[in-house]
């Protein structure tokens, strides 16, 4: 198995992981900063993976009944201010649009023009509960029309001051599911099953292995009476939020009068929930599979899966390969994977084969098959694999038909990596000490490199809390699989009946 | 061919026709208004036909060689101000965000907190030529950097007094086209072909027949070189313009800097275009479909294309009509139509029959087929077509066979229709007196439905403009395959080279 003999992305993730990251992006034209402060432009390579995991995930939220809709990107403050622990959230950190014209300023440039001043304010939707849940206390008055089950793919703006794309930007790309249900049973199982649904995405689309668990109150999501949430461990051994599903209970149906007449005529409050995943799904898949090379891509989600190569040295040569590598294609393009096409292209672009070569690296497509004029000679190609940087001739047709086995055994050797890197830095700790330890960076070089996750008893106290704003340590969730075991909370030694995962994280 | 009795929609076309357009919209559950001024809520049957109209016309943007990307949502006010013309044409309807913050007001309620007050305002993108050019100028450099081809779905806001759903309200969706060349040659062909794109898009899939033309100076878009439009005529007569495709010559590239080193090294602005279609069509559709018993849907853009309908009146009957129904179903949707398959369910709602039938009526669902106990004896459905009002019993092997040819034949019968309307309101005019004739409502009961379409010879004269503006008439557009004719203008007497389409308009 030949390996690259240097590395393209500098620093490497051992040397500066965060600095890693900005440039694994880069180098794979991802994204970028715009000039807007905290917003990220989405080149066409990231945007391919979003509109991959945007296509993946609609049709599992319309398989489980949900349809979509579309409802305002600003919502007037006195929505806000309907659910007090929501705008406590949110109000912090919003974009707030106060008027309606511009007019030229006294200096040449334009200014806010203060005859169209705004009477109330409008804040650009951070989240949609509020301006959702208004429609929602118009549309419902009877049981019959429960539930309602809709989805939005929708821009929303959270006020960031520190910035990181994907994981972090002022403006990011989302989905929120808003759905309201005559009976808590009802609205908890919902809740349970769009945690199931990222659960599945995130494993067998993205490769990415995940914990389902329940938020401490800490962590939940304003105004919601439970949070469950999927954490993935990055190769950083950071945790990463890679998706939540709330259970708002009443709350939000109370402070919006969503009400409706139950099979008795009784007029009652209907119970809501509310889901979400982002772009920084996109920033989870960078961190989770890619190496000091640039991106790694899971095969169900790469925008192509095979690049090929035409090498040649004339036109005559030209003519031979361009034709060869073009049947090809078309080959593979008729080969199934992952319930669809094979997605190949030729990239014939005119320039240096090294450069080219390493940009399919850098931009993580998962095969790479060159060809040329001895590749012919042989009826072969020679293949390079992008998760295990193997490089070997293979005959053509083999190739072709064996193209969409590969493709999936990659898939699932990348879920198996990351699996068994969560597994080797995931333990159990049950002395204060220990928890100390293993959270303390040992490389003042490099201190963001830590041991991993932790799973500890725990109990809901101050002490815990300081304990772990000091390590910058967060509980990311109990488990949903937690077995119940007595035992006593490393912190405070008050008696414990399940563990938590504790680690640091994004 | 049986006709219904009564109307579905109050008031009727010629009744009222704005009036009729807003209950239509409400009956057929497409979208309502907000409680934001001026935003809509897309609901999900109107959704729906939107995510038809992105997946149609998403693929042919990518069979023209475009990929998509995602730009900031906000503009910065000193990106406005590069382009004289195009600050005029936004910066007096845009949502303008100045603060950051919320904090508790003196009465208690939140208000702006003026420390987050920002150093420059930003705008809402009311369209994105400016935000994204900012990013050309940093990403082309050379020749070979071009041309780009880049596609936007997004939202974007233009602050409207007067909003009309899915016609003119303050927040839209859509998709933007923003593309560079190195020539201007190159670049007047792209603007051409996404015009090409739009008008096979309208006439094919919106089953909406389109004039394509050029717009006049005083109709441009502020900061093109030339604006090519398509226009259809709506059931009232009146022109919608359904697409636009924007030669921006340099304009843009010398306002943001966009230049590149050519083949011989000197260095030029580049040559770039924009394009965008929005929720606008779903309007559109409306207007020229829609009938006096709700809307009708052209198959190849309805949500679902046959809609069951179990009629029992018993638990026996209930379990072998449902059994006859779910078969018939899967057998519909294994049936080819559009390149794709057939989309059928079957509602099973308990409620009236009558009230269920009158619904899908309403939606436009193209086929109803009942099956009742006595259907099934004779292995048959009772079938209505929405286009026509036609009502027969049917054999169901034969109905399944040939759905798709229905389908396609429905959508082929909307098409000619339109087309006819068009035809029969469009008419030469070489007299002011007639043209003003032509113009002026006959019927003081209903002022909306007056002439349609004049093809006549013009010339470029305030004059002209002054009249217009009396009749509230506006030229259209300079058809692309108008005939070169000599002639007069019907205002100055001017000589004339070609007529011009002129229409009152949405």
């Amino acid at each position: 198995m030949a390996k690259a003999k240097k590395n393209a992305i500098s620093p490497t993730r051992e040397e500066d992981y965060p600095e890693w990251y900005q440039q694994v992006i880069k180098a794979s034209d991802l994204a970028e900063t715009s000039p807007v402060r905290g917003c990220m432009v989405i080149k066409p390579w990231g945007w391919g993976i979003w509109e991959n995991m945007q296509r993946v995930l609609d049709g599992m939220f319309k398989d489980t009944g949900h349809e979509n809709a579309y409802f305002p990107l600003f919502i007037p403050i006195s929505f806000l201010e309907k659910e007090a622990e929501h705008v406590e959230g949110f109000a912090k950190e919003c974009a707030v649009v106060t008027h309606h014209r511009l007019k030229p300023g006294p200096d040449g440039g334009l200014v806010p023009d203060e005859a169209s001043r705004l009477e109330e304010p409008l804040i650009v939707r951070p989240t949609s509960e509020t301006i959702i849940g208004a429609m929602y206390a118009q549309w419902i008055q009877s049981y019959r029309d429960l539930p309602i089950l809709i989805n939005q793919w929708a821009n929303v703006v959270r006020w960031e001051m520190r910035t990181r794309l994907f994981l972090r930007t002022t403006e990011f790309l989302w989905q929120e599911g808003h759905t309201a249900h005559a009976t808590e049973e009802e609205a908890r199982e919902e809740t349970s099953q769009m945690l199931d649904v990222y659960a599945d995405f995130a494993e067998n689309w993205m490769a990415m292995p995940v914990i389902k668990g329940e938020k401490t109150a800490g962590e939940r999501f304003p105004g919601a009476i439970s949070t469950l949430t999927i954490e993935a461990m990055m190769q950083d051994r950071k945790a990463l939020q890679a998706g939540t599903s709330h259970f708002l209970g009443q709350n939000f149906s109370r402070a919006q009068d969503i009400k409706f007449q139950d099979q008795n005529g009784v007029e009652v409050y209907a119970w809501t929930t509310s889901w979400g995943v982002s772009t920084r799904l996109v920033g989870a898949l960078v961190m989770t599979h890619g190496d000091d090379d640039g991106l790694v891509l899971p095969p169900k989600l790469a925008p192509k899966h095979i690049v090929v190569l035409p090498i040649y040295r004339s036109d005559d040569e030209r003519a031979q390969v361009l034709s060869y590598c073009e049947s090809l294609m078309n080959e593979l393009n008729d080969q199934q994977f992952s319930g669809g096409r094979i997605r190949a292209w030729i990239d014939d672009r005119d320039i240096r084969g090294g450069e080219k070569n390493w940009q399919h690296i850098k931009r993580g497509v998962p095969l790479r098959a060159e060809v040329g004029p001895r590749d012919i000679a042989k009826n072969g190609v020679f293949l390079a694999r992008r998760d295990t940087g193997e490089r070997r001739g293979v005959d053509r047709n083999e190739f072709v038909t064996t193209a969409g086995s590969l493709l999936d055994e990659m898939q699932q050797g990348l879920y198996q990596r990351a699996l068994e890197l969560r597994e080797a830095n995931t333990i159990k700790i049950d002395s204060l000490e220990e928890f100390k330890e293993y959270f303390t960076p040992k490389d003042r070089e490099n201190p963001e490199i830590h041991g991993g996750f932790a799973s500890c008893h725990w109990s809901e106290d101050p002490a815990v809390d300081e304990l772990l704003k000091d390590l910058k340590v967060t509980i990311r969730c109990v488990p949903l699989d937690a077995e119940e075991e007595s035992g006593t909370c490393i912190v405070t030694g008050k008696p414990s009946t399940c563990r938590a995962i504790f680690g640091k994280s994004y």
